[in-house]
C-alpha cells in the first residue's frame, strides 16, 4: 500500500547549491532523494515545501514522498540520520493523507534573519549571520519593519525571476530583537515572493543605518519597483525556522 | 623601540590541532606567528594565555608578542585580520607592560561547555555543542555543580600529562543554565589543570542522566584519583569566553 511521507528537515544550508536538483552542484533535494531511494529500495522523489537558495539554513522545512514501504514512518527520521551527511538531519517523519502536498496546503512559515553587529566577527557565527560593522539603529530597524505587517503589494521586494500572478501576500510577524551583538529578524506569513526575506534583511539593514527615515518604507511599498528598496542581503544570515499547516 | 603587545583572540577551533605548535597539522598559534611575520615583517614569536586543545574554540583567548614596529598598537588587529583565514579573529590589541605576562600574571578565566539535549542534533549547532539523546535533568547537574565551586584538590577531574605542582585549584563561579534545548555550563576559576573543564561537563552529563545522586560528587573530589570522575567531554563542546587580568 502506498502512502504518504512528510519529513521535517534542519539543515546548514554552507556547502548547498540550495534545495531544489540542478547541475552545477550538490543540492539537499538530492541527497535526500539519493539516500531515501537507498534506504526504502525504491526510486524515491521528495517534493519540498520550500526551496531555499544556495547558502540559506533550515531547522524546520518540510518534504513529502510516497513510498510503499513496512518502515513504520516515524523510524524513517533515525534510519535516515544514520546515512545523512552531518549537515542535514531528518528532525521528524510522519505519515499523512495522500492529499497533503507541502506547497498547495496552505501554511504559516517563519524565517529568521541574523546579523552579528560589532567591531569584529566571530568565527563561530560566520556560517550563520551576517557581520556588519557600521552600528545599526535597532529602535529604527523596528519602526521601518512595522510598515510591512500585513496584507501589502510586495513588489519592491521581489526579484526577477518568481513566476508568480501576483505580488500581494501578507506578513503575520515581523520582529527585530538584539541580544548582546546578534540581530535577529523573525518574520512569519502565508507566503513569500522569491528573495523577499532577503531583500526584507537588506532593506532593513537601511534603515538601521539610518539611510532614510523609518517612514520612508511607504514609498518602497508604493513604488513596487525592487530598486525602490535595499539590496539582498546574503543567504548565510537566513534559516527558514518552521513551517506551519 | 621594542613594545609589547597583547591581542585578545576568537577562533572556531574545528579546523585546527590546539593552539600550541606541532609537528602533525595547522595550530592557531603558527598560523598567527606567521601572518604577524608577515605583517610586521619581524620574525614574531607569541606567547597564549591557553593552549586549548584540538577542537576547542574561544572568543577571548589571550597573547602577547614583542615588536619594533611603528604600527599603532591598536591598528594591528584591523591589518592582522586582513590575512588571518576567517576562522580567527583578533578582537582586540593593545600595547602592554613588558613586564606583562598572559600565563604568569593573575587572571580569571572562563569556559563556557554546551550540549544540545533534544531528540535529534541541529547541523548549524554541529561545530560548537556535545549532541546528547538522551534527556539531562538540569536541575541535578545544578546540585552536583554546588559542589565544585571554591577551592578543592581537583585531582580527579585532570588528565594525566598536565606537569604542574599542586592540583589545588579554585573555581570562583559554576553556572548551569538551560535556553530552549542548549544546556550550557560556565565555569570561572584563576587556574584549570590539564582537562579540568571538559571532565567537569563529563562529569555533569553523568549528573544530569541520574547515574549517581549530587552528593557523589563530594566522594569524586575526596578519591583524588582520576577514575572517580566522569569521561572526558568531547573538545567541540568547549569554548574559551574570556580571560580577565
Amino acid at each position: 500500500m502506498q502512502k504518504r511521507i512528510k519529513l521535517t528537515i534542519a539543515y546548514d544550508g554552507t556547502d548547498y547549491c540550495g534545495w531544489q536538483m540542478q547541475e552545477n552542484g550538490i543540492t539537499i533535494e538530492e541527497t535526500l532523494n539519493r539516500e531515501l531511494s537507498r534506504l526504502l529500495k525504491e526510486d524515491i522523489k521528495v517534493a519540498g515545501a520550500s526551496r531555499t537558495d544556495a547558502g540559506v539554513h533550515a531547522l524546520g522545512n518540510v518534504a513529502i514522498f510516497d513510498t510503499t514501504t513496512r518502515i513504520p514512518a516515524e523510524k524513517i527520521s533515525h534510519a535516515l540520520n544514520q546515512s545523512l551527511p552531518r549537515d542535514i538531519v531528518v528532525q521528524e517523519s510522519e505519515e499523512v493523507p495522500t492529499t497533503f502536498h507541502p506547497r498547495y496546503v496552505p501554511s504559516v512559515k517563519t524565517y529568521e534573519y541574523r546579523i552579528l553587529n560589532r567591531t569584529f566577527p566571530i568565527p563561530l557565527c560566520r556560517h550563520d549571520s551576517l557581520f556588519i560593522y557600521r552600528p545599526l539603529d535597532i529602535e529604527a530597524m523596528q519602526k521601518a519593519a512595522a510598515y510591512l505587517v500585513g496584507e501589502h503589494d510586495f513588489k519592491s521586494f521581489s526579484s526577477i525571476g518568481g513566476q508568480v500572478k501576483t505580488s500581494i501576500r501578507t506578513i503575520t510577524e515581523l520582529e527585530v530583537t538584539k541580544q548582546e551583538d546578534m540581530i535577529s529578524i523573525r518574520v512569519s506569513g502565508t507566503g513569500f515572493l522569491y528573495n523577499m526575506v532577503r531583500i526584507i534583511a537588506g532593506t532593513l539593514i537601511l534603515a538601521g543605518q539610518k539611510a532614510w527615515p523609518p517612514e520612508h518604507m511607504e514609498e518602497i511599498l508604493e513604488a513596487k519597483n525592487r530598486r525602490a528598496a535595499g539590496p539582498t542581503a546574503p543567504a548565510r544570515g537566513l534559516t527558514l525556522l518552521e513551517i506551519r499547516y
